[in-house]
């Protein structure tokens, strides 16, 4: 029984889908035709006013809208759509809606959807609907940071910075966020090249620092990831926008002055002992691997045996 | 000159200003009346209509919205708004919307702004004013899995499980994403007792793999952590609903046979060293260190040195 629908002596579904039949296709109208909603009982026949294609995990996605439908016309819809996916045993309802159509977040919050993400052009919204608590995966929790520390072994000196915008000086590696989709290498050479001119290659991963509630990521956490790299080039042509100063030290001196961060201190003697019995005690080696699924390979990182070609 | 705001015989923002003195305050209305923007010449002396706190960087983050106003008004509020931001010199603004005045977004966006994240809640625009390309910082682009290897070192048997989800059903550790503010060691630990019932403690990190569009990952990356755990139990109370199988497994068994992922054949046959050569040949170890600016503690993983405490 649909019952609930009609008021004020109209049915609101039928007319809001009788207005938006051009848009929402004959498929969609058929299988939610006004006549079947408002004779109520044949509700089991109907599909939900809404489309979405459903995934393996017994999730609904809908991605297609009626441009022009008001917030309580979308409301209507979308509550008819829900109580139709909890009877077909549906565990979740994602909503992809464009930039331009945002009055739809909001008629589907009044229902109890929330952002799951959003980006660029795109909110998608997710609504639990199985038993117990939302077993929903999360969206990305970490921004990476990577810092390159380029090691010249011909002279024990190493590339360091001071941010122009700190307020405390200290020497600490070039480096910057991961774009979307960057390894680690790439993004300390190319973070290395950007703060100081000087072109490198990635030799290693030394160290990995996980951070909570990290300044600057907008209430998610950090990954930050320090590099080997060594030098292709040599001379400096810092960036002035970023930082103050920039030079290559002795390894030594980094080690051992108070004015750098704990992290890059404990680096420098880790870079140290590197240099004097070799990087292998210190160094991640990266091995390509085949992922098993995609069949494309990704990168891992760990320390490499005697026996390990 | 502000006559461009000033249509078809009636200044809009002047009413919109009007229509919602009371929720804009009077120290905006003051700042931005109505008087002032038809006179035009005087523009300089009002602050913008929208009220936002201006960072270190030169953003204006705005937070306070008229709940009634409409995408029309909206879009002619930020319009006149991002005239004065632009004259005042600001690089960014951002504009915190809560989902249900989520229609203010899609007024945004015809000024340009589009989404920069959104969680729960809340969805966060923003626009680049200054010169250049977009430099504003990017949200979170990783999720964050950790597996967890419980060795058993009295009889070289490893706890690994099979995917109840998987279409190839091959030995691998348990493990899970990192919840928001989880340590890598804590998700590891987690995850396990939550898949095989078996409790354990962490010991370290053997090994990081990068993955860009991860399947399920909504287009984003995904860092794949595996740790090393000693265990506390040894009973094994499978969770059926995750995983079809789960046993303790010897090392050298896992170390050859092909029913399992490349990663684990890998790691197995580092365990295996390590438990013949000793841990240290293959762990990265935990270290705590102050963070520079916060105060609070950070954990760093990298290799223990033979002088390091």
């Amino acid at each position: 029984m649909v019952s609930w629908i009609v008021s004020a002596g109209f049915c609101r579904v039928s007319s809001v889908l009788r207005r938006f039949s051009s848009v929402l296709g004959p498929r969609r109208v058929v299988s939610a035709g006004a006549a079947r909603f408002c004779s109520g009982c044949q509700e089991r026949l109907c599909g939900p006013p809404l489309a979405g294609d459903v995934d393996r995990f017994g999730g609904v996605t809908v991605r297609d809208f009626p441009p022009d439908i008001s917030e309580d016309e979308f409301t209507e819809l979308l509550r008819v759509s829900l109580r139709r996916w909890r009877s077909d045993g549906r565990v979740a309802v994602w909503l992809c809606v464009p930039i331009a159509l945002s009055r739809l977040s909001a008629a589907a919050a009044r229902l109890g959807f929330g952002f799951h993400h959003a980006r660029r052009d795109e909110a998608v919204l997710s609504l639990w609907l199985g038993p117990g608590e939302d077993r929903l995966p999360a969206f990305a929790t970490h921004q990476i940071g990577v810092a390159g520390a380029v090691v010249d072994e011909s002279n024990g000196k190493v590339l360091v910075v001071q941010d122009r915008n700190k307020t405390k000086n200290a020497w600490k590696f070039p480096g910057g966020l991961s774009d979307l989709g960057e390894n680690i290498g790439e993004t300390a050479v190319r973070e290395v090249f950007e703060e100081t001119g000087v072109r490198s290659q990635f030799c290693s991963l030394l160290s990995i620092r996980q951070q909570h509630n990290h300044p600057g990521a907008f209430g998610m956490s950090d990954m930050y990831l320090i590099c080997r790299l060594s030098p292709l080039s040599f001379h400096i042509d810092f960036c002035t926008q970023e930082c103050l100063r920039c030079e290559w030290l002795d390894l030594t001196e980094l080690a051992r002055t108070g004015e750098t961060t704990p992290i890059t201190s404990r680096v420098a003697k880790l870079l140290l002992y590197g240099l004097e019995h070799g990087f292998q005690s210190i160094d991640l080696t990266m091995e390509q691997m085949p992922a098993v699924y995609s069949g494309l390979f990704y990168q891992l990182y760990h320390r490499r045996l005697p026996e390990t070609p």
